[in-house]
């Protein structure tokens, strides 16, 4: 420790290597991004994971009430334990029993799922070490990791096969240096579900190398017909696992900030000092808004099953169709998901003409006809695009339309291109031929 | 990056620097005491610096009703900016005019001023820098610093001068890695509030050596009767400040976890790095609950005068019994407070027998009369304990007549020692005689 020795003349004062060195890759590229919608069309943004951005999903009644009833308890306003209340814990430790055996010690109460994430990093990987990421893969790793001098390496997810994990991929990243792997299921951006069989794979790999998993599940059981949701954790004979989640997609309520760290570990790999560890991170911030945390019990036990499925229903019904339209256009190839509220489309850019890249498609996208996706640069992966499938029904169906039009004026060969306006789009009777393994390119 | 030569053997997973030090010393020292209550008599908690634990004291009804109708918009549930919604920004600025000139883009929002304060720190230092704080001070400094690698130097408040900053003792401690002084005002644990002049005086060094400023005032505007309560960043000409704030204390809600950073910076000292650093970090768990960010604007607009007045009239009046009280007990010297909520209490180990140091007294005090105090150790401030003054004013009175027994039954000279409940206690029609700068030992 240097002793002062004179007074400075100037001031300076800069930011730290943390602060400096967390970076939210999503919004640096749209900033950079020229993005004037056309005047003339209104503006349809199919950029945000919000599903309660145009005001047509909403929590249930249910869910509601029961966090009315929790403002008025003198009990939910002082501070409970940085991890959580008892009760709390307990209502997301029964909520999480398809999970494994959960105990309410195994929960750690988190200031949504974005937290979690940063909670089970932050306890397993030091500066210098890396964690394995998806690419494409949703970003929030990167910006929670790198200030903190934690490397992301990234495996291959398979883009022609469902966007399944490159598992010789996978292996083949580790190192002495990685503290953990993590799995996205259901994926964002990709809108994929694994099977029990490959998560299996995935756990095999982890358990030969005695890496532990970090499971981003927020969007658990969010799944399309035919497909079934598992666990990681559900699935793991030794390998200890720290699972995310929340009420954040599952409920919309993503800005209640309710997630939550699960932590799975049959052979006691952790130890203690893991669990301490988790403890000890919650002190910092002192845990997630009291008055969400004493409505919890009531959240997790009285909603519906039926609100549940009829969102699922609307969006696996918007993502057929969203799907059925945008198969047929020109230049792009879109993979049709088996869950979660996105969709990620190839584009393909030798088909198109004046377009350089996926920065290009969305920017330009955006001049000409008002309709904004997320580039997959901000997933790290080049030429495909991200649409969200919570919006309206029948504003994804403009979107897809004008996204149609798009590709048409600037598509190589303009002759026999019929617009997609023009078939008549209805919802598939057999819904199988959206969810086969292999989706095959349309043009 | 060492590459992975050969397949591990054993499960060996370790807990990151970052969480094994992340330490809460209170829960620390807590667990380790020996206490537990004496079962004839019912515990009294004076330990948490928590105003709704005993239910005495609660928002007003404008607040709650502000929350209430929160819940039932479709805008406040889904993510907002990470640093929060304009119009809960600009409310906040406006609330905190006091503080200086200030627009809504010096506001960021946070999960309750914990999570503020821990962006001040991370936004200024870095692993290596070293953060000063005043000793005795509130601890989270400790826990949020020191996993990062950031030193924590302590400087010396005067017990005898109303818990005064030694200004020189103040001035010695920074050196050329000191990455910023933090200053508690109102503070926790002393009670104490400082003057314009003083807090110039601190200006000055911190102008001298071109150090920002961590301004915790947390507790501002909760100041007793002939005290008045001065924001350090309204008397900054060119010292920047960063300003922790939240609605914790003053509107009875810490488990709503809703706080804030105020950015003052006359001069333009932090430029953009400090700025952006801020917006990068609050990108780490996407800002506070939107429930109570869209119910800012009204929470600080709506709530009378009268609830902060009544609330503080409350605490003080409760000082000055317990004051009037303890001044009394043999082996104690307590010290009026002038704001906050919360007072310190020397324990004089040479008046008493058989007491080895503060958290002897306050296990034993535990033990035998069920009454819980912090020790001054939790605030690194040894021979000290700190009393809540938040409490019902029947049990407060109830807790300073068994402090009263306790000492009694361990003091050095038994004889001539009268119980403080023989005589009148009763609240003083002269409370100048309290908040005199230099309070002389009783006993």
């Amino acid at each position: 420790m240097s002793r002062r020795k004179s007074v400075s003349k100037e001031w300076e004062v800069r930011a730290s290597t943390l602060a400096r060195k967390t970076n939210n890759l999503i919004r640096d590229i749209i900033q950079n991004l020229q993005v004037e919608p056309n005047p003339e069309k209104q503006l349809i943004a199919l950029s945000v994971g919000d599903p309660t951005t145009f005001g047509n999903l909403n929590p249930p009644e249910q869910v509601l009430q029961a966090v009315r009833e929790s403002v008025d308890l003198h009990t939910s306003r002082g501070y409970g334990p940085s991890y959580g209340y008892p009760e709390a814990r307990r209502a997301v430790a029964q909520y999480s029993a398809h999970q494994g055996d959960v105990s309410p010690d195994d929960v750690i109460l988190c200031s949504g799922c974005s937290h979690a994430i940063e909670m089970a990093i932050t306890v397993l990987a030091d500066s210098g070490q890396n964690i394995l990421v998806p690419k494409p893969g949703f970003m929030i790793y990167k910006t929670l990791a790198e200030g903190l001098g934690i490397e992301l390496k990234y495996y291959r997810l398979l883009p022609h096969q469902q966007w399944k994990i490159d598992l010789e991929d996978l292996e083949c990243q580790i190192d002495d240096d990685t503290a953990a792997i993590v799995v996205i299921n259901p994926s964002n951006p990709c809108g994929s579900v694994y099977t029990k069989e490959h998560l299996s794979d995935v756990l095999d790999i982890a358990s030969r190398n005695k890496i532990p998993i970090i499971a981003d599940e927020i969007y658990e059981h969010m799944v399309f017909s035919g497909n079934e949701f598992s666990a990681i954790s559900s699935l793991s004979k030794d390998v200890p696992v720290l699972t995310c989640g929340g009420l954040t997609k599952r409920f919309l309520v993503p800005g209640w900030r309710m997630g939550w760290v699960i932590v799975h570990d049959r052979q006691n790999v952790f130890g203690k000092e893991v669990r301490k560890g988790l403890t000890n991170l919650s002190a910092r911030i002192v845990g997630p808004n009291t008055i969400v945390q004493r409505a919890l019990p009531s959240i997790l036990s009285l909603t519906p099953q039926s609100f549940f499925d009829d969102v699922i229903l609307f969006i696996e019904n918007n993502a057929k169709m969203a799907y059925d339209m945008l198969r047929r256009v020109v230049g792009l190839r879109p993979t049709m998901p088996q869950g979660a509220m996105y969709m990620m489309i190839e584009i393909k850019m030798a088909q198109l003409t004046d377009i350089k890249d996926d920065l290009d498609f969305v920017e330009r996208l955006m001049c000409e006809q008002s309709v904004f996706c997320l580039p997959g640069k901000c997933f790290e992966y080049p030429n495909y695009m991200r649409i969200v499938l919570t919006v309206p029904n029948d504003i994804l169906r403009e979107a897809c339309k004008r996204i149609d039009a798009f590709c048409r004026d600037h598509a190589a060969q303009r002759e026999n291109i019929k617009a997609v306006d023009n078939f008549a789009v209805t919802l598939p009777a057999d819904e199988e031929v959206y969810c086969e393994n292999e989706v095959p390119s349309v043009l």
